[in-house]
């Protein structure tokens, strides 16, 4: 078993707070494992390092820490329990002094808004930044003699990129990135300076992240594994399950609403309209991916405050059967957004760690399942989705069976086209060169 | 290509009647395939025998006729349209010429009173009611020369059969279909008199139909392919959909309340709890089978007179995610119990159709997304339900490239186990004898 | 009996459409008078003019015909019903006769961008517009030979006027028009045509309508009764039952979210920002009526073109109790618009023609719960608002007992204060003036 | 000020405990007075006596304690708030030593295995179990000092009463109960007791409670007010709210079904059907009350354990509108039982304590706002009801302002008749007796 780190960007938000609460709360006894999906089987069978040995860090723009932060969850959402916040205060205090200043370049007015520490950009350029980022991870990893630290991205959604084919090369981004002139935003730096430091990388947010072609091609050759974007925790997941039932069953979906109301800083960041866009172009797509043929697909996100860290959603389906009957669906999803979304950053950071330990670099695309936009995936059915994590398992566990030692970072898989693949991702074969 | 006669067992009802004006649409041109399974890709490719061409007769113990439902229907409910009535009541004419006096034996009290016609059993035992049903199908295929005929169930649902393994055996049904004195369901009664005339045969209901093991091992020695049980168009058919995502995301299912009301026959049947009963078994093992430790699991059924021939369902899902958070979805369908079983009782009629013509014999697993309780599959997943289809239509599609002419009823896959086999249906394989 | 005629505004629209269809259709027997109030005890009683015996004409700048307006709500909606339409052709196509080409003055680019007929103002300036509308009207009562015209605005939703106190006064009011350059919109035109003409008149929309103080004295001093504005016919009617039910439990409303889906004309129209203010204040004014300390009120009206003339509105009601406890409530409301708002376009042309008879001008208060935005009313609790029109009438029909002949145009009320008055709305009080 | 003891009936259900707990909350200033009707205007100026200086003891016949209680409904449904608990933690201790044991007399099989608590009818017959509560009451008032006691019944429904005339004299009561072998069930035990000690009574339950007329005409001679049936907290509340816009807007309800689903002990008493009978009567005649043609109008309650002490509800309304076109409303209701009841048991304690001062005797009819089946009211619009107490309340405050100081017992009214009377209530007129 090696010693894993998670290094979360965004340490005091919500997500990142409950994830590490949660982490602490398992290894303590004061709550089990539901809600993750690698603690079933097949899944569980794969030896992947227990989020209880997490050795936890983190950057963030905002004042506070995360003690605090999980205090007021639970005073104003009741998730996590008072009481369990209690049993891991002391763990907490520890997280809070690896937490370092972080970055909010190219993150918009909003998020510069809600910034309330002096972020790193304030007397730097991107360069320099992207080396204190560098030199935060390498001593994460000393100080706490670490094998892997896998860093996730939970940071507020940014503006998307204008024009991402500008990076379409590494040398691109190395150059954007060198000359302290990037609008590269902060959610992509990060992305660089873990691929530079060798570190597995994951982007829960619909932000550009490693997204752009040219930080995709620096972990395929840096042999670093990634996965992307935007968790897929709650009225997309429903979705994700739903519209393959109608596409199955060849109704034709006439509208398809959906109104999410939440009221935490995600909901406050998304009152501007250009954060906003982002999310809602990925949760579109995974109807669009579903149902091609679909007549009208609107995605909501209004920002009601009372709600606090809870998201209701109404989705209404207006579609036509048979005889030209038109019929209707409807569904209201009511969410713990962090208590959905925590348990995911720590299935992804051990998966990626998994793959690290196995050598397999690139985006990882058997992690689609738990993103609403997966990178190189077209695949948005859920239960495909879920296949393809079920045959990279059954994979991994046939290779250890065949005493398979020999796999590691020298002779693994370096081509995304070999992770998950074979016949479950044949929707990946035309991405050849990632 | 081949004729194909479709006989429906309650010919006089609401789905036979939609799926007869529904096919007569199609064949002039009043609508389009929506809602048909097998007119979406890949199953368009499998050359299926066209609805347009198939012939309709069927049973009934109900007074009227399938014109005077159409018109009720369109009245009542508003699909079909009293304009496609307009345009295929010929049609309607024509086969109302051919449907013929049916048996309600042992179909409970409920049933029996609405039996306004002389049901077969008035005046004749249970062997030659069984005699009377084969002459209906012999003449019915000699005289409209046809291929084959597909029987497919879809008369009101019967109170559940007591100790079925006395039915264990062919010869076990045989001899009591003989005696006169049995106590099978006119649907396992339809089932022996399809099989001893070659018919493929579906059972659209919950009732017994042709699940006790001597019917099976009848089709098998017969050569007849056959499907059910109890078609899944609205509340179930969702719940397949969705249940898989909370197991999936290793979320715990606390409680699962379905609520349906709906006001056509089938809900005035349904109020008798006797005839209740197998529908809501069918109905709860979809979650039983995808969710083994669900907590809480109830379904209601209701009569609410107002709606006719819609049905409306209200789920409420509480579960419990991380950090023992408890949440909730919940959703509403509001759809046409007929515009949506319709178009699957004449998908089922052209895969069946299509299963005789390649030769396979006995339960047709891969039909199993049509069911609510599929004969011979553990699997409750609606994707993999699909996934099985899908792996079949495949097979049949390499079969005929491979210039496959051979595959005939001589030398075809005879055992169930044949039919979608391989890797989708692992499950299958404890019952080999099937 | 007093012979009635009702003149609309967008005639072919479907409010209006649904309306005549209606009205003819009753007078036919084609159909019974529910959702008709004034058809239920203790309004019955009246001795209103019957809704069959009701003339129609009206005026519109989009092409077609009432028969044409129909016919589409009968295909695509299903309301009325074919059969309904073509039982009452012949009545539509004499209606059609008596439309004239009416005027979008001031209705914003994309009321302009829908009109296909050529608007009066093409060739001429607003007073000649409104000298065209009243030459209309008096046409309409000659030819016709009509006691009564009673006008009825169910034109698209104007954007808001600014500045509404420059036309405070009758004066002002009567400049802008003789000056030929106003911009007030078409709704207040008609209303001065038809106040000139002596004819009441209705807002049945959001737009300004008769609700600018100028002409609010116009009706006064020419002995006019009118009402306004924007008709309660789905969430807004919820709203206005359901609040009360939260103020007087003293239960403390946190958000309240209404997302109302449509895709009729209206739908389109709202699709512009500067249309929508108007409809969305009236909207939101009931909650902030009756929970003055509502924490978060949010109405958003989206455009969906599959539901056509249906409307769907969910909302979302999350309050909190004793011992701060949160809870919500929510509801889906799925109404066909023009079927709800049709009734109430007779019931208020019955009433005002009620009022004109019994010599009643001004704004009529105890028509209150007809409308979104009452003219001259804070009460917004529907029940208190029937309670208003309940006096009315006890009023009315003691009147009539006590062999009330005398009441008639000479020395009737003459002041909105004396209609519906005395306790049922002492918030009448501060609006001497009215 | 007078000092007022209220003794709750089933004081360690969830309640009663809550509402105590609610009481000393709002006495050590750890919350508001939100969601209790008579702490907003124009109530708040009546001077009630205030829920801060109530006295609490009371009856229970199950084991534990009300601190117990307290504790699991924090743990389990969070309301109220484990920091509540503990800051009334010694108050509630104090409760617990004016508990006593009670009676489950005639309750059905279902309440007497859930009385752990040796009920008092193990050793006595009905006149020693009704002379033992007069005892308990009278120690309570000696012990505490206290002038008024107020009984009110939050125990668990009991089975209904099989020809209740036979107690339609006071005479046939007492003979009834001092014969020792009555079938009276333990509400009207209590009702009598309270009565026969002067105690204003409130049966906030669907059991007998007072309702029978012999227990009516004993408070009327003892110059005792009451009020009653079965408190209406949630989806009862919501109906008395919206039906009255259905009927007011003439639209004709075709169905309204309601499914309710809680997980309390009421919810697990309500599983015996005897049980359930009564409740579902009084929450079905809401309805029937305000629209006397409904179609179909069913309620199911069913027990779902893991809701605890939420109560979810769903309702379906289909309905007819104008053209015969068919709409519908939905809603979804979810609150927590004892938070919405809780307050209603002081308010109404606070106005009968209030009633009993002024010298009000029998039924208090302005408190129907309050109640499913408010005893002698026939009026189900809940602003109506509400309008009933407002008209009350203005009366009082009148008095008050008249220096009517000689209301008291010995000249007050003493006809329920007089309660709450005029115009408000004019259905009250039939029942002149009482």
């Amino acid at each position: 078993m090696t010693d894993i780190g998670v290094w979360l960007v965004g340490a005091r938000g919500n997500i990142a707070t409950t994830a590490m609460v949660g982490a602490r709360a398992v290894a303590r006894g004061e709550t089990d494992e539901t809600g993750l999906v690698t603690a079933r089987e097949p899944y569980a069978d794969l030896d992947l390092p227990s989020v209880a040995s997490f050795d936890f860090g983190g950057h963030d723009v905002r004042e506070g820490s995360v003690l605090a932060s999980a205090r007021r969850l639970a005073e104003r959402s009741g998730t996590p329990d008072q009481s369990v916040v209690d049993a891991v205060t002391d763990d907490l205090r520890a997280i809070d002094d690896r937490v370092r200043r972080g970055t909010a370049l190219n993150c918009g007015e909003r998020i510069a808004e809600l910034a309330d520490v002096e972020p790193l950009e304030t007397d730097r350029g991107a360069a320099e930044v992207v080396e204190q980022l560098r030199e935060d991870l390498r001593t994460f990893r000393r100080e706490r003699g670490l094998d892997t630290v896998v860093v996730v991205n939970v940071a507020s959604t940014e503006p998307e990129v204008s024009d991402p084919e500008r990076f379409d090369t590494r040398d691109a981004v190395a150059s954007a990135v060198e000359s302290g002139e990037t609008d590269l935003p902060a959610s992509s730096l990060y992305a660089y300076a873990a691929f530079a430091e060798g570190c597995p990388y994951a982007n829960f947010t619909p932000s550009a992240g490693a997204s752009v072609e040219g930080l995709r091609e620096m972990a395929r050759e840096e042999g670093v594994p990634h996965a992307g974007d935007d968790g897929k925790t709650g009225e997309s997941l429903t979705k994700a399950a739903l519209a393959p039932m109608f596409a199955g069953r060849n109704l034709r979906v006439l509208s398809w609403e959906g109104h999410n109301i939440l009221g935490n800083t995600d909901g406050a960041v998304l009152e501007d309209e250009r954060n906003k866009a982002g999310k809602l172009a990925s949760k579109g797509d995974i109807l669009e991916g579903i149902l091609p043929d679909i007549g009208h697909n609107r995605v909501r996100i209004d920002y009601t405050p009372s709600l606090g860290d809870w998201k209701t959603a109404w989705d209404y389906v207006h579609f036509e059967g048979f005889l030209d009957t038109e019929m209707t669906m409807q569904f209201t999803w009511e969410g713990s957004d962090s208590a959905l979304a925590a348990p995911l950053v720590l299935d992804i950071a051990r998966l990626l760690a998994h793959a690290d330990e196995r050598g397999e670099a690139g985006v990882q695309r058997h992690l689609a399942s738990f993103f609403k936009a997966p990178l190189g995936v077209e695949e948005h059915d859920l239960s495909r989705q879920f296949e393809m994590l079920d045959d990279y398992v059954r994979e991994c566990l046939a290779d250890r069976k065949r005493g398979d030692a020999e796999t590691d970072r020298g002779n693994g898989a370096t081509e995304d086209g070999d992770a998950g693949g074979g016949p479950a991702t044949p929707e990946a074969a035309p991405e050849t060169t990632d």
